[in-house]
C-alpha cells in the first residue's frame, strides 16, 4: 500500500459503495500540479460516477453498521484512528509539500486534524451516554399528577452526511467534519475540491486500509459532485466549506428549498483584528498583536478562511503597525518551494489562486489602498509556480467597502484606523457583515468587554490577545475542536465542531412526550415516577431482596430502587454536627435568629447532615461492585427539616454508563429525600463508579 | 379604546415606527369575510407601506430599549402582559367568533397563547441569569497553565425578528413567536395572515394600550409583506409558519440566500398516530386513541398544523376505529355558526379554504380513497359560509403516495392498515417525509420504544398515549411552550419554543477565547483562574477584610473570595462520622478493603464530611445577608483524603442573580477544596440565597 497514485497521469480514484472507482474513459479531466513546480500530479475526473447509489449505499449499509455501535465505541473508533493516522503522519506529509505547505503548514493540518479526532474520541466518551439515544435538557412536567411528563433526545439523522470541504486543508477539513459525524452515528460521504483532493484521498485511503472503520461509514467522491444533491432528500446533511458562491449555488438547490435537505456552510469571511488603545507600542500587548498578524499572514500562505483581512488599529498606531510588521515579514519570511532549504512561507495552492489573489489586491488599490509592502505581481517570473509575496496595504478611509467587502485569499491584509474608541472598533468590525472570528487585543477589561460584547453576535468567535495569553494563546485563526467554529452572515451563517454541540448537529432533536414508564422506556434513562424494582433493608436482611449495591453493571437494572427506613432528626444531632463540621450558622444554632430567617421555621438540620444521613441510611457498608461516589450533582434543598423531623431517601439506579476501556462504568442514581409528611425535603443525583463484575455480587 | 376596528368598510391599521398606520388612497385591499356569515369585517391593504423605516426602527429603537432590560425584566414584562391580555381576553373571544372559531378553540388560541407568555416568562426567570448574556456549556481549558480558556455565549441578534404567521391561530401563533424574542431581547414585527390578520391587530393593540411594552418592541403589519424581506440583512431573523409553497418562496429570496437573513420554517406536515397491535378494541389505548382523533379533526375544525393526517393501525383493527370514530363523530359534533347554540365544530377560516380542502379531499378519492364519513360537498349551500364536514377516508393500500403527501387542511384523516409489526409503522410514518408530530398509541413498552426510536428523526415530537396518559396527556395536536415545536422534511425544517431554546433562537452563539480576567470582564461570571479579591479568617478577625457573607447583594462582587486556613482529618474525625451519619462504607471503617479498592490509598474521609468541613470552614454564622443554602451543584471528588491530610476551602462569587420580584437574589459560589500540598480535593458550586440590603452588611 502507498499513500500515493502510481502514476502522475492516473485518475484519482473515489471510494463508492465499497469499493475503489475511476472511470473507464472519462470525456474530460481537470490537471492537477505542483503548486511550487507546476509539475503535473495527477488528473480528476467523475464521468459516469453512480452516486445514487453510493447515498443509497450510506443510508443502508452506512446506516446499519454505524448503528451497531454505540455513541462511546464509535468515540473509542476515533482514538484507534488517531494513532493509525498519527503513526502514518510522514506519507501525509510527504504529499502535502506538492500543495504548496511547508512543515509547518503540515502541522497545522495534518496534526490538527488527528487533533481533532483525538478531542472528538474524549469528548464523546466523557460528555456523551454509552447509547444511541441523548438526552437533552431537564424533565418537563406536564400534568399536576406527574403522570405525563416530556423530554428531549437526540437521535441521528437516518442519512447520509455529504461534507464538501475546501482546498487549503485537505486533511484537517476532512476530520473536523468527519469526526463529529462518524461519532454521530452518520455516514460520511466526502467530497474533497480538486487541487489538494490527493491529499486527502491518500488519508481517506489510510483510514480505510486501517480496518477501524465500520463499512460503509466512509465514501470518497474524488472530483466534480455533479448531481450529487439531486439524490439527497431531508434526511441527509450537506456540510460545506468554500466561497460563498458556491454556498449560494448549493443553497439554490431544489432539495434543498424543497427537500428539506439539512445545509449548512463555513465561508471565507474579512477577520478583524482590534487593537485596542491602550496598546501602544512597547506594551505586551503590541508585541503580542504584530506576531499574531504576522502569523496568520504567513501561516499556509494567508490560505485560511480564518486569517486576518482587516487589522483595525487606532490611527496614531498605524505606522509602528506597519513598520512592525513588515520588519518581521521582511526579516523572517523566504517565499519559494516549501522542500527548499530556507523557506519559510509556500506557495499558493495554484496560479489560478495566484490569479485570483492579484486581482483582489488590485480591486483594494483601485478603491484607495495603498501597497506598503509586496504587491500585485508573482514572486518569481515563473508562471507555473503559485507564489505570492507577502502584502500590506492601507487605507485612509476606514469606510472603504472593498476593505471590509474584497477578500485576497493569500498573505494579504489591510490595516486601518480608528479613533480608540471601543464603539468606533466595534462598527468597523461589523461591516464585514458577519465574520468567523475577530481578536480584541487590549489589556484594558473595560475596552475589552466593551469590543467583545458589541462584536459577539456578528462574530462566531473572538479572541482576546493580552500578556496574560501572548504565550498560551492557540491563536486568532486556529478553529479548537472544544470551540465553535463559523460565523454569521457572509461567514456562511453555519456552526461546525465546538465539541458536542458538533455531534448534535448530526441528530434530530426530537420533543418525547408520554408517563415516565414510557420515557424510561424509550431513552433507557429512569425517569422520577417510572416503575421502579424497590428493595428495603428488610428486604435484604431477610434475603427476600438484593440491594442495588450488591449488583455488578451487568446486573443492574435502571430502575432497581432502595427504599430505607426513616431516621428522626434530634436537636442535639443538629449541634453535635455543628460543633463538630465547625458549621454553626446560627440557621443551626440559634433558634430566635432561625425562626426570623425567613426560610426557616425553627432550627434546621443542615442540609449537609442530610445528605450525609442519606448515605447512611442507603449505604451497604462491605466490599461490593459500588467501588466510590465521585460526585453528586443538581443538589436542591426544597423543604427545611427541623428537630424532631424524620427522614427517608430512595435511591434509583437513573443511567448506566459502561466505560469501553474500563472493568467499571458509571452509575448515576436518582435520590430523593422525604420527611416524615411525604414531603420532599430535597433532591439530587448520586454519581457512582460500579464494576463491570463482581465474583459475589448478585448476579 | 376598543378591541375591534370602528367600521367594517374600514382598512385595518398597522402599526409602525411608533403609531398606527393605514395607506390614504389603496389602489386595491382585500375583503376579510366572517367565516360563518360571510358578512363584510374589513379591508386589508398595504399600498404605500414603508417598511425600510420600520426595519430601521426596530433596529435602532427596538434594540436600544429592550437592551436597557435585562433577560428577568423582560421575562418579568411578560408576565405583566399574559395578566393583562388575561383580564382582556373576553374582547379576543368575541372578535374570534368572526373566524369560525368556536369558544373551546378560543381557549387554545388565546388562551394558550397567553399561557404561552406565563411559561416564558417563568422559564425566562428561573433558567436564565438576570443578565444580557447567557453562557453556554463548560468552560473549555485550551493551555496546560490555564491561563488561555474558552467558553460560548449566547448575545442577541442585532437586528429585527419579522414573524410571519398564518392564519390558524391568530393569537397563539403570535405570541408563541413574540415570547421568546421579546424575551431574548430581540423587537418583532408582526405580519400576521390576512383572514384573521383582525384578531391579530386586536390583541396587538391590547398589548400596545397596555403600557408594559418597551418602545419599538413590537410592530404590526396588516396585510401583504411586499419588499419586507429587500430590506433584511443576516441580523435579521425570519420566523414563519404557514405552507411550504410559501416557506419555499421566502427561502429563495436573495437577502436569504446570499444575504444571511437567518431563516426558520414551520409549515404544515402529515402527522400520524399509530395504534399498536395490542390495543385492540375494550383497551384503555383503543378508547384514549379513538378520542385522541376525535378531538384532532375537529378542534379548530381540523385547520391545524398538527392535526392527525394519517390514521396507522393494525389491519384488523381498520374497521372498528372507523366504526368508532364515525360513532362519536356523528353523534358529537353539529357543524355550524360558532354563536349557534348547540354548535360543536365552526366553519373554516374562509370559503378560499373551504374549496382548497375540497379539492384536496378529491386529489385523495381519485388516488383510491373511499370515502366512509362526509365528503367533499360543503354543509350547507350557502356559498358565503366556509363550513366542511368531518370525513373519513380509507385506502386499500397503505403505502398510496397521496394518503402521505396530500394535506387537506380542515376536518380530514385518512385511515390506512399495518400488520402491527413496529418496523411497518415506522416505515409508513416516515412516508410523510418529516412531520411535526406523531403519536404512538400502545401499552407494550418494546412496541413504543420500537416506534418512537424508529420515528424520532422524522419528527419534531413524538406523544405516547397510553392508560396511564390517558386523562393527563395534554394532546397531541398540542404544542407545548416547555417542548420543541417544528420537524424535519416537509414540516420546514425549523424548530420552535421548548423553553429557552426558543430564546437562543433569536440569539447568536460565539465562542469566546482569553484569560480568566478577560472571559470574567465580558461575561459577568467569575471564572477560576480569573483574579480575586481574597480575605482569610485573619483578615476577618483583624477587621482588615470583610467576609463575603457579610455583603449585601449589592456591595458583593463577582471575584470576593474567602481562603479558609487548613483543618487535618483525622482517623478518629473518619470514624465518627461514619458511626453519626451511618454511613459505615468500608472505604471509611476497614482499612485492608480501603487499601484493596482501586482507588483509595487506605481508609479515606466521606466525601460529605469534606463537603460538610468545607461548610464550617468558609461559614460567617452570625446573622447576615446570606439567607440560606439551597442547592448544590456539580460536585466532584478528584484527590481523596485520607486521615492525617489536611484541607482547605476557597469560596469565589461566582455568579449574581438578583431577582426582580425578591427583596433577595441568588448567588452561585465557585467552592474549591485543596489539601495539604495544593492538589485539588473537590470542585462544585454553592447555591445561596442572599439579601439585596442588610443594614447591618459592609454596604
Amino acid at each position: 500500500m502507498t499513500a500515493t497514485p502510481s502514476t502522475t497521469t492516473s485518475i484519482l480514484p473515489s471510494y463508492l459503495a465499497g469499493s475503489w472507482w475511476t472511470p473507464e474513459n472519462p470525456q474530460r479531466s481537470t490537471e492537477v500540479r505542483d503548486a511550487s513546480t507546476g509539475e503535473l500530479i495527477i488528473r480528476v475526473s467523475t464521468d459516469g460516477i453512480d452516486l445514487a447509489e453510493a447515498i443509497e449505499y450510506g443510508r443502508s449499509v452506512g446506516q446499519r453498521t454505524l448503528g451497531e455501535l454505540t455513541l462511546h465505541e464509535r468515540a473509542l473508533k476515533l482514538k484507534e484512528l488517531a494513532l493509525y493516522l498519527t503513526e502514518h503522519k510522514q506519507e501525509l506529509y510527504e504529499i502535502s509539500f506538492r500543495t504548496g505547505s511547508t512543515q509547518r503548514d503540515h502541522y497545522i493540518d495534518v496534526d490538527g486534524g488527528i487533533g481533532t479526532l483525538f478531542t472528538f474520541s474524549s469528548k464523546g466518551r466523557r460528555e456523551l451516554p454509552n447509547a444511541n439515544v441523548i438526552l437533552d435538557g431537564a424533565t418537563e412536567p406536564l400534568s399536576s399528577d406527574g403522570s405525563f411528563i416530556g423530554t428531549h433526545v437526540h437521535t441521528r439523522m437516518p442519512g447520509v452526511a455529504v461534507q464538501i470541504n475546501a482546498f487549503n486543508f485537505p486533511v484537517w477539513g476532512m476530520l473536523e467534519k468527519f469526526a463529529p459525524s462518524f461519532l454521530a452515528g452518520m455516514p460520511s460521504l466526502v467530497k474533497p475540491a480538486t487541487p489538494t483532493g490527493y491529499v486527502a484521498e491518500a488519508c481517506v485511503r489510510l483510514m480505510l486500509d486501517s480496518g477501524i472503520l465500520p463499512e460503509g461509514s466512509l465514501q470518497l467522491i474524488s472530483g466534480s459532485a455533479r448531481d450529487l444533491l439531486d439524490h439527497l432528500d431531508y434526511r441527509d446533511h450537506v456540510v460545506f466549506t468554500g466561497s460563498a458562491a458556491t454556498a449560494q449555488s448549493l443553497r439554490t438547490h431544489r432539495n434543498v428549498i424543497e427537500g428539506g435537505v439539512r445545509f449548512t456552510a463555513e465561508t471565507d469571511s474579512l477577520n478583524a483584528t482590534i487593537l485596542g488603545a491602550d496598546a501602544a507600542e512597547g506594551t505586551p500587548e503590541f508585541t503580542a498583536f504584530i506576531k499574531s498578524v504576522f502569523v496568520e499572514m504567513t501561516a499556509k500562505a494567508g490560505q485560511k478562511c480564518t486569517a486576518i483581512r482587516r487589522v483595525i488599529v487606532p490611527h496614531n498606531l498605524i505606522e509602528p503597525v506597519v513598520s512592525a510588521l513588515t520588519e518581521q515579514l521582511e526579516s523572517k519570511i523566504v517565499v519559494g518551494d516549501p522542500r527548499a532549504e530556507g523557506t519559510t512561507m509556500g506557495a499558493l495552492a495554484s496560479v489560478d489562486q495566484q490569479r485570483d489573489v492579484a486581482a483582489a489586491v488590485q480591486r483594494l488599490v483601485d478603491a484607495g489602498g495603498r501597497i506598503r509592502l509586496g504587491g500585485a505581481g508573482p514572486v518569481e517570473s515563473d508562471t507555473d509556480a503559485a507564489f505570492f509575496p507577502p502584502t500590506i496595504l492601507t487605507f485612509d478611509d476606514a469606510n472603504t467597502a472593498e476593505v471590509h467587502s474584497v477578500e485576497a485569499f493569500g498573505p494579504v491584509t489591510s490595516v486601518i484606523g480608528y479613533s480608540g474608541a471601543p464603539d468606533e472598533a466595534v462598527r468597523l468590525a461589523a461591516l464585514g457583515s458577519g465574520s468567523l472570528v475577530a481578536t480584541v487585543c487590549s489589556n484594558d477589561a473595560d475596552t475589552v468587554r466593551a469590543i467583545a460584547t458589541g462584536i459577539a453576535a456578528h462574530h462566531g468567535r473572538v479572541h482576546v490577545l493580552n500578556r496574560q495569553t501572548a504565550k498560551t494563546s492557540t491563536g486568532h485563526g486556529s478553529p479548537m475542536p472544544h470551540l465553535v467554529h463559523g460565523g454569521p452572515g457572509r461567514a456562511g451563517g453555519g456552526e461546525e465542531l465546538g465539541g458536542v454541540r458538533a455531534v448534535k448537529h448530526y441528530m434530530q432533536r426530537t420533543a418525547l412526550q408520554g408517563s415516565p414508564d414510557m420515557l424510561t422506556a424509550i431513552t433507557g434513562v429512569w425517569h422520577a415516577g417510572a416503575s421502579a424494582n424497590t428493595v428495603t433493608r428488610d428486604d435484604v436482611e431477610s434475603g427476600t431482596g438484593v440491594h442495588p449495591f450488591r449488583k455488578s453493571l451487568e446486573s443492574l437494572r435502571i430502575g432497581d430502587q432502595f427504599a430505607s427506613e426513616l431516621r428522626t432528626v434530634k436537636l442535639e444531632d443538629i449541634l453535635e454536627f455543628a460543633e463538630k463540621t465547625g458549621d454553626t450558622f446560627y440557621a443551626h444554632t440559634d433558634e430566635e435568629a432561625a425562626t426570623a430567617n425567613p426560610f426557616f421555621p425553627r432550627r434546621v438540620a443542615h442540609g449537609y447532615l442530610l445528605v450525609s444521613w442519606a448515605a447512611g441510611l442507603f449505604v451497604e457498608p462491605a466490599p461490593g461492585p459500588v467501588l466510590a461516589n465521585y460526585g453528586l450533582e443538581n443538589l436542591r434543598f426544597i423543604t427545611p427539616v427541623t428537630y424532631d423531623d424524620a427522614v427517608r431517601v430512595t435511591l434509583t439506579a437513573k443511567q448506566i454508563t459502561p466505560r469501553v476501556t474500563d472493568e467499571y462504568g458509571e452509575v448515576r442514581w436518582d435520590a430523593v429525600l422525604h420527611n416524615q409528611n411525604d414531603e420532599i425535603v430535597a433532591t439530587y443525583d448520586v454519581l457512582t463508579l460500579v464494576a463491570k463484575t463482581w465474583p459475589s455480587a448478585a448476579d
